[in-house]
């Protein structure tokens, strides 16, 4: 447990409040029934919180990543998308991702063998497979092998390994801020195989536009072909969430093709409707 | 300007704070740099906040409804959805909507001969075209005619007078809750001619599932045909909003007849992929 209680849980007439602070200009207040987990990593502080609007929440450094209520929608998004568009993905490799629920969305897929997942972070993943089932799933396929490294640094020594790679990171600031650079994406197109793509997540269009089109950006000149598609995240801040895809072949879902996975989010006409971007973002 | 400040409007450490209380589990905070305008009407209190993250908001009794950053989001997807599925509206009607928005994004449309705006609440639409030229675009389309007047008694008094009604409420709680009763669809039937049709805001599907099933299903009992889509509204809790459509004839956009228009969010694809909806919406 921690030994002082920081500034983002407090309690207040009686209940304890999470706060989560956007730049100081925006703040989100979560009622807390419970702490559920409370330990320091070397990373970061990891939390599992039990909450009234949206129940049990993977909280890390006083930031929501993921909840019970909508942590499906991010997770069925990052994974479902790419692999739709593959279409005999074998190999995948998840950067981040330890809330597990991407890895399990991915082993939803039969045909894939093998799932390395790298976090760096082991507490985050021993918390949420423990503490967050609704959205890990206490992941235990024996497919997936789970490493806790430097992505990065995995990502590094791998030549033409994968079909997809997805890179499910936190924001950029911190330990993920590496995670954004193009050195990065050029590591991630060499770890590829010569018809492989990847995805990441890339922020919020109306409050990070800036790191959202750098993304994009990035991603297009080390690969020359880069998507992008949106989803609808109830917890991140702006509630529209962007995602990008960088490919060396394949670029959209095949209609004919589609699986139909047992989803609470995805459907075969998110998969088709998801790259129909606002006007805004567009540009 | 009011005698008393409300619970919701509060100075902290030399700050001003507006905060949204979603049913005791969940509070927003937004700081703000100024009190643009702040007057009690007979139905509500009604202010112009100048807030950092989302530039002048228009708050009713605490309640954020628009800002000058996203509310063309939703202005624009209540009005060109439905405005592009009648192929030729000649007469509108627009009940709330005292934001101006709806009747601004509805007169973009050069064929529209006629649109009545009834919102019962003077003040908020001198508000806002005074101080929200943002959302408003300070209204003076010589077609618009607004009347002040209750939306579900002027409603009751016609027949067959309009291709296409706009139900602009604010939440069902208070004096929007008649907006959404059986009764009231049942008098926009009415309202419309034969080929018309109506849409309204039916809340967020993560938050308020029970109303959206519950509005889908009185549409549609009342029209025959009822169908939903959705849009992202980044100040709204949960950020993913529905809105309903009830049609005597027409039910979807026709591809080759959308008329590209001078909008930040809709588009054309926008347009077509809207109606996707999310599996758990689907059932």
């Amino acid at each position: 447990m921690t030994q002082n209680t920081p500034a983002y849980l407090l309690e207040k007439d009686g209940n304890l409040w999470l706060t989560e602070d956007e730049h100081g200009d925006l703040k989100i207040s979560y009622r807390i029934k419970e702490v559920v987990f409370d330990q320091k990593s070397n990373f970061q502080h990891v939390m599992i919180l039990d909450s009234h609007a949206f129940g049990r929440m993977l909280v890390l450094d006083g930031i929501v990543q993921t909840t019970s209520k909508d942590g499906h929608i991010y997770n069925e998004m990052i994974t479902h998308v790419p692999l739709s568009i593959h279409p005999d993905p074998k190999r995948v490799l998840i950067i981040g991702g330890g809330d597990c629920g991407a890895a399990r969305e991915v082993a939803k897929y039969r045909q894939v063998e093998q799932i390395d997942m790298v976090e760096i972070d082991e507490l985050v993943v021993k918390a949420c497979k423990e503490y967050l089932p609704e959205v890990s799933g206490r992941l235990s396929d024996p497919r997936v092998n789970v490493i806790f490294d430097d992505g990065v640094k995995f990502a590094r020594n791998k030549e033409k390994e994968y079909d997809v790679i997805i890179v499910d990171s936190s924001d950029p600031i911190g330990p993920a801020e590496v995670l954004f650079e193009k050195s990065f994406y050029q590591s991630l197109h060499r770890a590829l195989k010569d018809d492989g793509l990847m995805v990441c997540q890339s922020q919020s269009p109306i409050f990070h536009r800036d790191v959202m089109e750098q993304t994009y950006k990035r991603i297009q000149e080390v690969f020359g072909t880069a998507s992008m598609y949106t989803a609808v995240v109830p917890t991140y801040p702006g509630g529209l969430w962007s995602f990008t895809i960088g490919t060396k072949q394949y670029t959209e879902p095949d209609p004919e093709k589609v699986q139909r996975k047992d989803t609470k989010y995805v459907n075969d006409s998110i998969l088709l409707s998801c790259f129909s971007l606002p006007a805004f973002m567009r540009k």
